[in-house]
């Protein structure tokens, strides 16, 4: 369970022993991910997704969280196995795919070594820390971590997924209704670098 | 949240302002009820509901969840307004539906306590505690509240949905592969009528 | 075609010589059901589950039916191959589960008798009569076979299938917006045990 | 009933006050149809359609059944009401949507009839009988009425849907893997004209 | 791409070297279609299909289609392999589904040269032109080739899809609100056979 | 139609009279976008969506499209009613969604013109061009416009929508299996408002 500010989410690796059908006898592993929200997890209930369908935003996420993942991962070293991770939203206040992503490597993280222990991989196929933070433009000032109230308000709003040695793995920024300048983009980038840093940290102590 | 052994549910309660269309204009209220299950709430990681439509028996569970707690609401008093009661199975152990509308009711009973409170309501209209308890024939003998791997090998197995003064909303028995006589059914009860004292204890101490 | 009263449920029994796939090399056969109601069976047209998809209410039927037949078979003497009955009902003036499970166990002891007289398996593998009634409590009175205006009035109503020995194999109870109590279940299950007898006589009769 | 050879078919109409919404305030009814197939109404037990939703050659089926019976209804004398024909086959030995046609006419009229008994019609809005003959070029010779060995094997098939008084209203004329000429064209609109008068002759006898 | 007046469709065959899997090891091929149309192709923007599903009318089409070019094929000839033609409807000015099949033989012609270029097939598969034509009457006359305002207006329209040999392969005469005689059926014919003559002159033409 | 490459999408804009529902009585009007790939528009022949449904990627597409048009709107000067751009993708090779924003807006830019024409609007609700780039890293160097096997190589790829102005609406950069630096990011950022500038250039042009 991670928790950001007033968000709460639930995140849980599960290992396969075999890898999906399009990876048989490459000698890769594979990571994904499925995401969900409790339909009480936002201040006013939502939809139960499963009477509707995942929404496409639902799809976008957890393709988001997977490739994110697997930037981390050496896939010769995970071997033909997969690792779902999956992310529940108990509770919702802005950034939940950040979240997700963050507490989503604490999973794989301990998945993982309990494969080392078993003996089942040889060498850590771990390669490095992966930590998002969400970004935007509130009020005229770039901004971290929003919460849902800035979320709603802010013309342009984004994520960055970066390694623990801060090497970028996704910069997503997006306006609606406005636009925004070079400076901007670097502002935000250079607070990413900095919140990131901070979750990686938080990541070592919640594993110690 | 419900904690019934190793099965936990998170229960709350959400208050709409209007009853659902089949009720305009009765001077009627409902209660009714979704409920889900985390991929990794059992011990192997099940399908995500989300991605593969809710099951016959997810719909049969929710439909039993809101009949059994509509069963100690007086609807005239609640008014036309709609209660809808969310159970999410956190982690499974067994009698997820029992605990479901156990800890459904609690969140129903804080729910309807908002209302009075706020005087949107005049009279309460909960008229009694509403319970469950899981129940079988495990190894030849009655037994309550099976966990999962009795409740894999029973041949008989069901739930009773009882008030807070004894009387039955709900019984059901069945078997799979066996038979069960008359005796063993009077057994069940008994036993039945024990385990939701029990549980009307729990959700007093809960409430206090 | 089975009639009780005004409802007519036309069943019939396929037989496959493979099993279902969870059964392959299990030595073990297979009884499965499929339920259907035609729209224009009940008095006002319903809606043609073609069009819109079985619903969670016919789902729960189906899988009662095919539990409920599963308890008069020997699946070790049906060796590894199906028997998928279906049971459309073509009129529908109440109790159409419990006229399903009654005529559906005729409709499965031919098949059977068909595979005994083809020498495709060696001893009988239907160990009892399987027959269903429907009861509820009417005007204050426990009462059998509610028809249809009756059953839409009766506050709790059930279901009750049995062998022809007497043995209990589904109980299930339902109150609505009403509760019930222990004296009159029993007075219930006493009327389902001479109402089950009647239809197994009837079962004999068909059969003859 | 309509029986036609092995070929049953129960046909049903049922009338709606209010039209379909694209003829609301136009003065104008409407007639349409609904088609289905028990899933052992075939020699091998096919799928239940309400488990895989309908087929397309099934939506074609009441699309045809539908338009061939407005040809045989005045509009404006049915004014703003809707008639619902349900066909559904409960055995089938080839041409069960001309069987459709031919008694879902008979449900039509028969219901109509109760329109105008009740004085909700002023004037009979049925124009003409209106029926529906299959045939087939089979080993090399045009023949009407091909039973399903036949009609699987005919390379050349087809349906004539006419009225009473003989003017065509849809004329299927379809190949597989083979193609016909003129002659033979000719040869089987005289075979239907035949057959169509026949088939009047029995509505008028199952109304007499 | 063909165009019919202004009917724009853009036709292209795909060759897979397997047949489909209820052909494998028979020695035959198949020709099979599907059909789309862009939702601005029409006067008024449709409805995509691909956010609502394919329409019971888009099914039928395309099944005529291929059904359609398979009467043109010797599918020993054509080996285990399967020829996919896509229709899309660029522009639609009525006649799509002629426009289609008359489009998707020239894309089936060229398919099949390239595949007797490589020495895939030995000898020709091929054994005629397919060319479809509308019709209909229109005003009290029989006229081919209506055009989107006619055709919404006749009450009797259809198609005919021949051979270069001037044999038939489909006659489809469909009345909506009225009825035809015999003697309109024939001059429909005969419009026809010359009107297809045309076409398997462009077909030439766009080959050559 | 716009052709970048070998990627030719056509575009066409619809105007609606009224808003979507959700903005009605706001004075505000709305661009919408929806996209579609023809199943032979990739070298290799895709499924077709209608019968598949719209995959999360498709969805994700016009949801970007609709959001980076709306960016260069004046919603107020549009009033209330709906644009909707059709991207349909007839021939891919890369770039087919950036190819949909720059042509879409050129679509758009043509409706609005009929708007302006036809007196519908007083002031000219488009702010600014607005066309969009891809990019990505490959075989080591930050280029422009990937075509599909770049694309399928890239260990890093991304878009870039911006405003005729040089300002920036959408930033996507995402990495599959690898990581780039801040360097690298800089450096797609100045390729990226060279080519959109050369974009802007293209589509004044295209409208002259």
């Amino acid at each position: 369970m991670i928790r950001c500010g007033d968000t709460h989410v639930l995140c849980t690796a599960s290992i396969e022993d075999r890898p999906p059908p399009f990876l048989k006898n490459t000698g890769l592993g594979w990571v994904t991910a499925e995401y969900g929200m409790l339909p009480r997890a936002t201040h006013t209930r939502g939809r139960r997704e499963a009477k509707n369908g995942q929404s496409g935003r639902t799809q976008e996420i957890q393709r988001l969280i997977g490739r994110s993942l697997r930037a981390g991962i050496d896939r010769v070293a995970l071997g033909e196995r997969q690792i779902t991770v999956d992310c529940d939203v108990i509770q919702a206040d802005g950034g939940t795919r950040c979240a997700s992503i963050t507490g989503g490597w604490v999973a794989l993280r301990l998945a993982v070594n309990a494969l080392i222990k078993a003996g089942d991989v040889i060498s850590d196929p771990i390669t490095d820390h992966v930590a998002a933070i969400s970004c935007g433009i509130y009020a005229g000032q770039p901004v971290l971590d929003l919460d849902y109230p800035e979320d709603s308000e802010a013309g342009t709003d984004g994520n960055f997924v970066m390694t623990g040695g801060g090497r970028l793995i996704e910069v997503q920024m997006s306006a609606e209704g406005a636009t925004f300048g070079r400076d901007e983009m670097t502002e935000l980038m250079d607070l990413a670098d900095k919140g990131v840093s901070d979750l990686v940290a938080a990541q070592k102590k919640a594993l110690a």
